[in-house]
């Protein structure tokens, strides 16, 4: 038995690569005093973690060329000298990286309880995805009933729990997804008041016409030219969530901004916003987000690729937007 | 006796010239019930007036063509069927022209207490020009004591303010200023820690030098290539407060904001903000800053223009950063 570990060869410039890439084997690691070894069960891919793949200054240190890459895992503990975590517990690690089994203090590792949701929805809408979803929309959005609330990425693990916790919230809220498929499946099973897709070329009028009020709320995860088309229909004392601008995690240049005028004459408030600086959120988090699931009020969905050694693939494919729901990897 | 007053002849393109403005006279206007009419001591000149003399779209009506250009006006009650106001009380008028006599029905008025601070001092540190100031900053700015605060136009009425009232939180506060002689005045006379002068070549490397710990908050009234320089040096949660973007007001075309990038990782707050919103903290100001200004830790500096017929002048003027403090006329 062995431990596989994806480890990252080089910096991705653009794109990530497969060859940016590699699978490596080793021991399974044994627990010092204080820690525990998991065996992973999924990984949890998230856009944030292209981040980490460059050298640039960011919000998270990058990954050194040789380690593991980072990323959330979900398993079950196997061998533990970690008085808070025994064999058998499943958990789910923050920085548990993309391989067999994770070593770990268990300092940003949680004990799941999957009476609440089965294993994979604590990678997703009980996880990091779900967590930043509510805390940025309920935080920073601040939605009002009656409101329109915007979401960019609508069909992903965030952009789909933001648009119906907004719902749930008894706002109006518009999707934005690539393609008439996402779309649909944002009207459709995750219940938006409606759905545009941002690849059509009537784009701009689309959007303009699904938010006849203007928009009150926009929760970014894209940026780029999804962003430029929301601004100018915000109304007066509107909320921008900045959440993610994935459509620039792979760009190797700088994009302006739009102008600043609106800022000014309609009072925006723009809020960047990371999960991690709100983790006092997390038992009202796992509270309501539960009850809604039990309730099926939410919907989660997960995009599962089975194997380990497909990491990279479906991580370059989320990247470009052809994942649905939470991108997973089953080990 | 007539009335004079400036009225708008034609939208400016651009920087306004003279010949966008032209004196007229006409008859002293005569109250009706609930009406007053005061006689006009001074007028306060605010670069967002610009904004009233273009048709496009923003936060206010533009001022048609023909009619009396908006201002601020303070003055003494001549005439009056209004309760509220009597002959001889002092006055300022929100919207009371650029005219010898206003005629107003008092809600846009407020009566002047001159045992608290000089009349002209209620267009400008007692006025909107410090209500801007201080709501802006304490309500959308919060600084804490030890934080570094940056403010541009820093020599003018809201900047000097944001800036004394900074200083008063416990804060590090750096101006920029428009050439060596208004950087001087901020730092000696306004008490500012530093003051960078905008127009210098070294313009950029200065004002880092004059941040060495970052910028937590920026109180921002000129937008621009100013505002471009101070958005890289934003610390982790800092806050822009976007009070007014006078390098834009008199341009042509609209001008791109910078990359969103670090928004997100630095999760900074960016609110545009204007002072009308928030008229419930008038008293809580009143009382502040005319405390601070009796106990002399508040400067307040008018710059004064004397005669009607040189407003446009004086507008122009300030408008192109010339002035010294509040931009005032004296009739």
């Amino acid at each position: 038995m062995t431990n596989r570990q994806i480890v990252l060869k080089s910096r991705p410039v653009g794109e990530p690569v497969a060859t940016d890439f590699e699978l490596i084997e080793g021991p399974i690691p044994e627990p010092e005093a204080g820690q525990f070894v998991a065996q992973n069960i999924y990984l949890g891919l998230a856009p944030a973690a292209r981040l980490r793949m460059s050298e640039g200054a960011s919000y998270a240190a990058p990954t050194p060329l040789g380690s593991v890459v980072y990323g959330q895992s979900a398993g079950i503990v196997v061998a533990s000298r970690n008085d808070r975590f025994q064999v058998g517990d499943k958990v789910v690690v923050t920085d548990g990286g993309w391989q067999d089994y994770t070593l770990t203090d268990g300092a940003l590792a949680t004990k799941v309880d999957e009476g609440k949701a089965p294993l994979a929805s604590w990678l997703g809408v009980l996880g990091v995805s779900g967590q930043t979803a509510y805390g940025g929309l309920l935080l920073h959005g601040r939605p009002k009933p009656g409101e329109t609330v915007v979401v960019s990425a609508a069909s992903g693990a965030v952009g789909g729990a933001v648009g119906q916790i907004a719902r749930i919230k008894g706002c109006r809220v518009i999707g934005i997804a690539g393609g008439a498929k996402k779309c649909a499946f944002v009207r459709e099973t995750l219940g938006f008041d409606d759905c545009v897709d941002h690849r059509a070329a009537a784009f701009d009028a689309a959007l303009r016409a699904a938010c006849p009020n203007g928009v009150d709320v926009y929760f970014d995860n894209v940026g780029g030219a999804v962003r430029d088309a929301v601004f100018p229909l915000m109304n007066d004392f509107g909320r921008i969530v900045v959440c993610g601008l994935i459509a620039e995690y792979n760009s190797t240049t700088t994009r302006a901004g739009p102008d600043w005028f609106p800022i000014l004459t309609r009072r925006l408030t723009i809020r960047g916003f990371l999960m991690r600086d709100h983790a006092d959120i997390q038992p009202r988090f796992i509270e309501d987000v539960s009850g809604w699931l039990a309730d099926r009020r939410i919907v989660a969905r997960e995009d599962i690729t089975r194997g380990l050694h497909r990491a990279p693939e479906a991580f370059i494919a989320m990247l470009l937007g052809r994942n649905f729901g939470k991108s997973l990897v089953e080990l």
